[in-house]
């Protein structure tokens, strides 16, 4: 490679040790007891360093989210094989997270992170639409037959996840039958 | 009455005041343009009392909204006696707004009003359950057998609605073949 190298090969380094720090203190102490100067002394930087990359706590708690480093395995479905049971987990667990004080900020923060930054918005859209497990599962269930071929995917990813956020910001539980009511509506198998 | 009224009387005419106010200002100069100060002003009232009922701008747009005083007629699905095409023609619409800055900075701060407020998440929710236009036109559609009996309605209302909210997240526009998509999806009609 014919660019200098040192600086962005650094700056990745700062900018991982950053994620990664915001992420462990996530996990010990949950969302709202998250603070930038927390991160800066785990990650070893100054909180300088973490503005230059993110305007806020939520901007930055959005990318650990995006980049699989916060609950990475709550938020990929079950794949036994039967589509409709493995989404229902999924949804049960994630509509579990919004129950505990942890989960509940972490959500509506990556939202308000999303509606308040253009780039976090696109990027949360984006992994919806190209490299989410939630995709991968569906697209598995659409090969098998298990799902109409002709299903759109995006569109039904779209439509449960928007129904997820909508629930957040609602503040209100989902008991099994409303998982199973949203199925019924955006899978068509009943 | 025996509770003493001259009080909340005059209260409920100031917030009405307000509440008109911010309306009239949004529709002339838009969301981004609007203030505190000049919402007052319109309202011949100090910036204290918008205060002591709205935390922020974003709070009081909220309640425009689900008072029906700001779009109201772009927001009310036609009803021609075809569900998808009325749909079709509502999501167009409400999705033509979200590419005008004034509609754009209007939905995303309704949605960050409800991450920061459990109150306008709340209400925001309780519109889509129980009083809004959308689950109107699907009940009347599901009366006329347009729509299967046993669809559950604010599932279809939740997924529709958080499909947009996604979109307008994601800073992205939806084409006709989108919400055809959409529609295929959570109507179940092909």
């Amino acid at each position: 490679m014919s660019e200098h190298r040192s600086g962005p090969v650094r700056n990745e380094a700062a900018r991982q040790a950053i994620l990664e720090a915001a992420a462990s203190l996530f996990e010990e102490h949950g969302y709202d007891r998250l603070t930038m100067e927390g991160i800066a002394a785990r990650a070893h930087t100054g909180k300088q360093t973490i503005y230059r990359w993110w305007r806020s706590k939520g901007d930055l708690v959005a990318d650990c989210l995006l980049e699989g480093l916060i609950l990475p395995d709550q938020l990929i479905p079950p794949s036994t094989g039967d589509v409709r049971a493995d989404l229902a987990v999924w949804l049960e667990r994630i509509f579990g997270l919004l129950q505990d004080s942890r989960g509940e900020g972490l959500l509506r923060s990556l939202v308000a992170a999303a509606a308040g930054n253009a780039d976090v918005g696109r990027r949360l859209r984006n992994s919806l639409w190209a490299n989410s497990s939630l995709i991968e599962r569906l697209r598995a269930a659409a090969e098998t037959g298990e799902l109409p071929a002709d299903l759109p995917l995006p569109e039904v990813s779209e439509a449960l996840l928007g129904a997820v956020i909508l629930r957040a910001l609602g503040r209100e539980a989902a008991d099994p039958e409303a998982v199973d009511r949203l199925l019924t509506v955006v899978l068509g198998v009943r």
